[in-house]
């Protein structure tokens, strides 16, 4: 049996390639980004619209938390059916949309994107694909390095996409984006306790659901954790924001309901803590991937080497363990996380 | 034993107040409604956050339908931890903030609308509670009319909030909102079918999950009936549009897996068309709110009457159902729906 054969080996395979990706992206899309930034700062958008869907919609509201704290623009995450099935059609000056899209190829994004220039907006596409459709009705275009990409779940093009919006809203305001230095041999240690994660999973064999939760720059690492869940190992995972599971959800949250808490060394994680202290007073199963000290106030957890990295940054790393975890629950299910059934690699929405 | 003893008696009784509270929003709310509207529409706002958390985030997202579809104005919804927790200030020159609070006391919300006000936006509350802290600190202020809400499962609250804000997103550009003319009695003919809806319920006894979905203005009346159906009978209740579902979620669904579709009548209702197909290609348990035909080509349904009844209106009559649904499921398992475990009517969340 070739490698390529073998359930789950070419998304094991990619899930290896991050820190080579971030590598490259930090050598050689750097310089770039920072120009189109720097193009894109001159044109003084003072809001944003970000605009996606699935993996690359998780990676948009990673660059909302971004633009919000750290260069104050207001952010939406647009809703393209207002344009696409209601034809909307907003005034957009001194808006820049950023459209993300692994693939650059799904029609309603081309159309809605196409919409949003015509109406005056900035438009920037984030693609793992140069020569997409998306990149095409842009005006500037960010190419995120990851190379091709073959399994269904994607990975190295999310924690890609991550870096190069960090690196972009950094380069907003004439940053370097030196916070993310140290990030590819950080990746690389944390790829390696591949272990760690796989005695994790068997905690997740059974489920039959499962809640993730985080706060801040953490919330979209468990939206994403959620996603990957779902379409490889096809458990509910169901993500919500601290704040937010405690107006309704948290009633769904048992002692044979498994939580796993995203916690980020720095404010996030101080804003998820009264979170935490109610799902262990539920008597939740909780895992927490995050710093050390919040790991051992959990009943089980993989710890992140977090000292040193900026929270801002710490999503990159984050959802190592999770796409791990989602690869290894799949494989312990018998399934086989490069193929899940229903899904097209790129999605035909319109 | 007297009424409010009996498990659901209080989610009951407001749900019966629904027309109502409709008619009364009509006669008496109209009027300041659009006197509101007309004083913010002054202010020339280029951009709209929204605000809000649970079910009050729900009504949010239809405004942003509204506001984006009808008056072309780009919206976002806010992220309060930016502020909250990491103490963002956007310039929010512009923009107005709109804040959705039922009660109108969650401290995190008072905050950070206080925030934005000091920001530079342009600030309403919509709450159902005039005499609130984040009534206090807004400029303007929309009460929604709904009476006391004593069940912790928010019902009468929610489609009173989607009327006034409809009524005050048409007076924004000197409507009249017509098209709601009608709902009060159409909400007591949808009501006074609870019959159908407790045969649908038996259907869902035994779920162990639940897929909603829906498309454009009816996609808040989906992530709305998976909030009521987790906090009251505790189903974990997956929300997608029906757009995002295909890139990732429907993996998840299989033959056991029941999903309800909400579809509109009108522009949502056809762009949810190609995910019906490909939903009943996978064999999934498709059961719809809609209009007739649409209920039609699925296994179980419930037939709005929606002939003449405007689309950006329809949200207001389609939840009517899935309240009835979450409270028929709950009490068909044995749980009291108006005390869910583990919330409170208030949640302070900061």
């Amino acid at each position: 049996m070739s490698a390529s054969e073998q359930p789950g080996a070419v998304m094991a395979g990619e899930m290896a390639e991050q820190p080579d990706v971030l590598r490259r992206i930090l050598d050689e899309g750097a310089g770039p980004i920072r120009e189109t930034a720097r193009a894109v700062a001159a044109r003084r958008p003072r809001f944003v619209l970000l605009s996606a869907r699935g993996t690359s919609d998780n990676a948009a509201l990673y660059a909302k938390y971004l633009l919000e704290i750290r260069r104050g623009l207001p952010c939406g995450l647009a809703s393209m059916s207002t344009v696409t099935a209601y034809g909307a059609r907003p005034d957009l000056t001194d808006v820049l949309m950023i459209t993300v899209s692994q693939s650059g190829g799904s029609p309603d994004l081309v159309a809605s994107t196409r919409a949003a220039r015509e109406a005056g907006a900035v438009t920037l596409a984030v693609t793992n694909s140069p020569d997409s459709p998306l990149a095409a009705v842009c005006e500037f275009h960010i190419d995120v390095l990851a190379g091709p990409e073959r399994a269904l779940p994607a990975t190295k093009t999310y924690t890609a996409t991550l870096l190069a919006l960090y690196l972009f809203v950094e380069g907003l305001a004439e940053g370097d984006g030196t916070a993310a230095a140290g990030l590819p041999g950080l990746a690389e240690r944390v790829l390696g306790r591949q272990d760690e994660v796989r005695s994790l999973a068997a905690r997740y064999r059974f489920a039959e659901r499962m809640v993730l939760t985080s706060r801040g720059y953490g919330y979209p690492t468990a939206k994403e954790a959620a996603l990957k869940l779902m379409e490889t190992s096809y458990v509910p995972a169901l993500a919500y924001s601290g704040a937010d599971l405690l107006h309704g959800p948290l009633a769904m949250v048992d002692n044979i309901s498994p939580v796993v808490a995203v916690v980020p060394d720095g404010r996030g994680g101080e804003a998820l803590r009264p979170v935490l202290d109610r799902l262990r007073g539920r008597g939740a199963d909780l895992c927490v991937v995050g710093h050390e000290a919040a790991v051992l106030g959990a009943s089980a957890g993989f710890v992140l080497p977090t000292a040193g990295v900026a929270e801002e940054v710490q999503p990159i790393l984050e959802i190592l363990p999770l796409q791990l975890l989602a690869y290894e629950v799949t494989i312990a299910r018998g399934q086989d996380p490069d193929a899940p059934r229903a899904l097209a690699k790129v999605t035909e929405t319109s």
